[in-house]
């Protein structure tokens, strides 16, 4: 497979198809055409729209494009790559060879920041005549005019001033042979391995054609990678009083929980939000229009006298606690991300304050958030539309705020019930300032509207993973996520949330939490847990896809240590999960997602590859996942591996690891398999390295 | 369906969509931003790669965005036309309802030349409060601030002083009115036709958001449409003498060959090179590399001692006999097309003149056209790169030099063997001075690059439609170019030519040829046939895919009426089908291609519809074609039908009339057919209105 290339390589990239760098030097585009001599097409990675295709650190980027001459010669292309700190490199490209006239390379960019990138072909007269020898030696035709045309060629690349010394005499030597050369000697001389490689390294060029520079923007790593864990702060540390109420968890007790939350081997902490909350029209459990004194309310309802946005809520503590809490994540290896959901409870202060920031209908009332003829009554709307620049700089300032405590991911509630514009905008402000700043869209809504959120600027996404759970459904989302997409929209596999339980979840039992975990955890380099799924709490509110007493609107008391002790909790596997997505760095990325076949059609086989030349280790990394999707059954059948994604000739065997158990088996392309979604349904496997 | 819209409309175009025409006026789009206020992406007609769409006068195109706002409130959607005259018309786009948020509507675009296209999108605040009014009076919620509500808006509507007066007027009094109704009364005036249609023609706009204007080049009908005839004009008239050897036919005998080719209602007539022809190296009949006396040569090694490519063959005739030729067609309503090779015999008058347009090898040879290590002696290809400006000089004029002739169509020889630039410029070229010059492209190669010829300018493409045989094949052939590719691609479905009789055609005899013609001329609204075809030529020389004795290296004596006469001849099935191509409008357009289904693998189903608004009888025109692909079958089965595309009601019964044989049936949405490929394959049925 592929190998690291020379210490000449710039520190910002690691790729297997880097070449010694050259100028462009001039090229023969006619200025008013939009063809290049040598057509380029269709370059990629792009973003329908004009928006900026976007990756993160250490992400392996697929740079391809539709190049092709007429006739016969054959071409080469190069990819020229200009790093954020000015730094150029140049990559060989390689046809894809399946009648598409692709060619592609990938490059992993490691350094954060803008970078451009831009394709170059050329007619490459060497390989040309060196086909075209090899051929006509062998039929006996044209053999002397070929040996002085390949005299003529080699001499004008040792003519080339900026070629290095040994290629230029090597060349000038081969000319001179070429000259006065039996057949048989120039058939060997055509197909010299030595001068090959001066050619592979550096081709000698014509034609030259260039497309681009485009804009590619680099993220950093925490934008495509992390294991998330929601929780609801108030609920960490809450205890029930003699009295049936319950007593709120505070940001020092929540901060009990991160060593655990950080010992699962999550990334993230996610909390909901945690600023005041409204009590006008507070809703009561389960969703319900009257409260119980006690009932919390949802924190959704942000504001009150206590303040908004920048402020927290009481029962949690204060800024300095929160601060704490923020600390602490970080000595756990945690990062913290809040939500930032833009609506106001009628207490806010923005509503004496900035009364135009709604919607106030001809009764001097505030328009409630509705879906007509539904209302919400515990929530107005903003309406960016009164005063745009107001509400613009407020956001900023809230958004700001919150950078400035440490927090540098936002987990947007509803982005797509604000304007568009608006995202892009904030999106673009703050990350001029911060780049570091994440924004997660929950927005779980049409096609259309979820893409062009995350073209707008949005680092990750929510997806409809949730509601893909069939072989067939999951095939078809992962595989548009990993491909389709993902020059711009990066999934985070949320296997539920505080207002998501499916119906496959509510029904499949124990059995159904392992195997959503274990494909959400190795699909996708991003993936979030809503805690309570490792104590399986699957029992909804009647007719709802939510879960019975949801948490939105009261406390949740869990004994963690106790389900684990119990072995009723599913953290021992999450923990294990997170464990194999560190080792496995093709877990990691997103686009080397490939389905295989299997003849069950509950059997759902993937994997994910990463070359040698991608890992730290400098050894290839591959992970196959074999998951029995039906949580109510036993299913026996036939993998069918298409091994040469892993160097592996079809036929050949090889050993493959189960993580998950450690079983070790003898593979091939064709594999016996067994799943008991009772007690194994999933195999997590790693390739093993041929010794 | 759609009617005819007022007298107001322009000339330039049919549209069932158009309003009275507004300026944009002020919009809300932040300059630095790509997002406009209210979403406006992916709008279509577009070439990947910016190249410019194409349509063809009379063509209905199909023009489309994506639109959506936040929230609940609703838009509404325009399209702005600029015509190549100056005049702007203004188009109600529809929501395609179908979860993509794309909305669309069809306008047929009348005026040769270029136009710009670009959508419009607002708020429709009359729309969004009457859907609102009626589900909360019903629900009884609001009641009196939707009244005042709906009395601002109305009032403002009614302000605005460039609406006509009249809609002024009924607005006032119904503002006046809503201010003090009963709710009984406001539900009434929310869904108040008048109301309704004052606000369909002229919606009350906030947020308006632009994108564009593009451009899009409307080229003329016969780019787009046209029954293609090839013939070779030695043939036609040649005798066969005494001594065995051939006369050849001239331009003067050929022209009898017209009124026959007009007959079968044919457009185009389409001639091989009429040039000189080399003798060095001439190739013998069916393609060997010695000749016989009398071998009249490969009409494509162009060039003799008695001129080039602006020179006509001595044994057709001379200048002079052409334009006999031209006129006589002409008279007959039949328009010449002549090839356009680009290459040279070694005794083209360009070898000696222009020696660097070609390639010299070391050994002061030109180097032959080759595919190593086979090579073509009879022809040396020119070479772009030696001197591009004296080349392109002369290929243009060349060019122009027929244009001059009066001939405004070529098609074009093996244009992927020349560089893609060079047609980007010479049609670019030839377009500026002349935009009636149509070029065909005759590129049999990958796809990336039959595409890229049609991107940079061809107006029409062959197409691999010779080699799309089965059900499955045509219909996913058929179906692409009809929708995927044809904002750029017209693909030209000749049935054979010179160069191609595919296997299908060799074994699927008579009903083959039957099949195969009727598919051609009414899948598509650009067809050809090579001469012969209706005599059934389908002997292969062995182991090609061409028809033995191939005519490029000899004459063909063929006796058409004698044909005809005996029955043997397909000439009336011809005469039939451009008929029916002629009576029926829907058939002379590409993109309204839809297939339907049927439970038999070998019976094709598609149809062809076009509103009212597109016909110039004023009357909706559809045609449906069930084919048997299967030439050596009888086949039964049942078509489903998707009838709501030309406006009937799935289970509803309407009458069918079988335009080749006059039988009448009533069909449903689900109809039992038989086809015998030996008596009759194909049904071509026209739908009856009903009366």
């Amino acid at each position: 497979m592929a190998a690291r290339t020379s210490s000449t390589r710039p520190t910002a990239l690691r790729s297997a198809a880097q070449i010694p760098l050259r100028p462009f030097g001039p090229t023969q585009d006619a200025q008013d055409l939009r063809t290049p001599r040598i057509p380029l097409l269709d370059p990629s990675p792009v973003v329908a729209g004009g928006f900026t295709p976007k990756a993160f650190v250490g992400e392996v980027v697929p740079f391809s494009v539709v190049a092709f001459r007429e006739g016969h010669d054959l071409i080469g292309v190069q990819l020229r790559l200009t790093a954020p700190n000015g730094e150029e490199s140049l990559h060989r490209l390689r046809p894809r060879l399946d009648g598409t006239d692709r060619w592609g390379a990938e490059v992993a960019l490691d350094l954060q920041g803008g970078w451009t990138f831009g394709f170059e072909a050329f007619s490459d007269d060497f390989a040309t005549w060196a086909h075209a020898t090899e051929l006509k030696v062998a039929a006996g035709v044209d053999v002397p005019v070929m040996a002085a045309l390949g005299a003529d060629l080699l001499a004008r690349a040792a003519a080339e001033k900026d070629r290095p010394a040994p290629q230029r005499k090597l060349l000038s030597a081969t000319a001179l042979e070429l000259r006065t050369a039996e057949p048989d000697r120039i058939l060997a001389l055509s197909t010299d391995p030595a001068v090959a490689a001066v050619f592979r390294e550096r081709p000698l060029t014509t034609l030259r054609s260039v497309t681009g520079p485009r804009p590619l923007l680099v993220e950093r790593t925490a934008a495509g990678v992390g294991a998330w864990y929601e929780f609801f702060p108030r609920s960490e540390g809450a205890r029930r009083l003699k009295d049936g109420t319950v007593k709120s968890g505070t940001f020092r007790t929540a901060a009990r929980r991160l060593p655990g939350v950080a010992g699962m081997g999550f990334d993230v902490v996610y909390l909901v939000p945690i600023h005041p909350i409204g009590t006008s029209n507070r809703k009561g459990r389960n969703n319900t229009l009257t409260t119980e004194p006690g009932d919390p309310g949802s924190p959704y309802a942000i504001g009150s006298p206590d303040g908004g946005h920048d402020a927290i809520h009481p029962d949690l503590g204060t800024a300095a606690d929160f601060r704490f809490f923020v600390r602490a994540a970080r000595k756990e290896g945690l990062e913290v991300a809040l939500d930032l959901a833009l609506q106001a409870s009628p207490d806010h202060p923005w509503v004496t304050e900035h009364p135009e920031w709604f919607t106030t209908l001809p009764d001097g009332t505030i328009a409630y958030a509705e879906n007509p003829p539904k209302k919400y009554q515990d929530i107005y709307p903003l309406n960016f539309d009164n005063d745009p620049e107001g509400i613009y700089a407020e956001m900023l300032r809230i958004v700001q705020h919150w950078v400035h405590e440490g927090v540098k991911i936002f987990r947007v509630d509803n982005p797509h019930t604000k304007p568009l514009q608006f995202w892009e905008w904030l999106i673009a402000t703050v990350n001029a300032d911060d780049p570091d700043v994440i924004f997660l869209a929950e927005a779980f809504t049409r096609p259309a509207v979820m893409r062009a959120l995350a073209a707008v600027g949005f680092q990750q996404s929510y997806s409809y993973f949730t509601w893909r759970n069939t072989k067939a459904e999951l095939e078809e989302f992962l595989s548009g996520v990993a491909h389709d997409t993902s020059d711009y929209m990066r999934p985070n596999l949320f296997v539920n949330t505080h207002d998501i339980l499916t119906e496959y979840l509510q029904f499949g039992g124990r059995a159904a939490y392992r195997i959503r975990a274990c494909i959400a955890a190795t699909a996708a380099p991003v993936y979030g847990v809503y805690a309570g799924y490792e104590l399986v709490e699957n029992v909804a509110r009647p007719g709802s896809e939510e879960n019975i007493d949801n948490e939105k609107y009261e406390y949740k008391v869990r004994d963690w240590e106790g389900a684990e002790r119990t072995g009723d909790s599913l953290a021992p596997l999450l923990r294990r999960l997170n464990a194999i997505r560190r080792e496995h760095p093709a877990l990691r990325q997103l686009r080397n997602f490939a389905t295989h076949w299997s003849d069950d059609d509950a059997v759902l086989v993937y994997s994910k590859h990463l070359d040698a030349v991608f890992t730290a280790t400098g050894r290839p990394d591959t992970v196959i996942v074999v998951a029995n999707v039906d949580p109510h059954s036993v299913r026996e059948t036939t993998v069918h591996l298409d091994t040469s994604i892993w160097g592996v000739v079809p036929g050949e065997p090889f050993e493959v690891e189960d993580l998950l158990t450690g079983a070790v088996w003898t593979w091939t392309d064709h594999n016996y398999v067994r799943l008991d979604a009772f007690d194994e349904p999933v195999h997590i496997l790693r390739v093993r390295e041929r010794s």
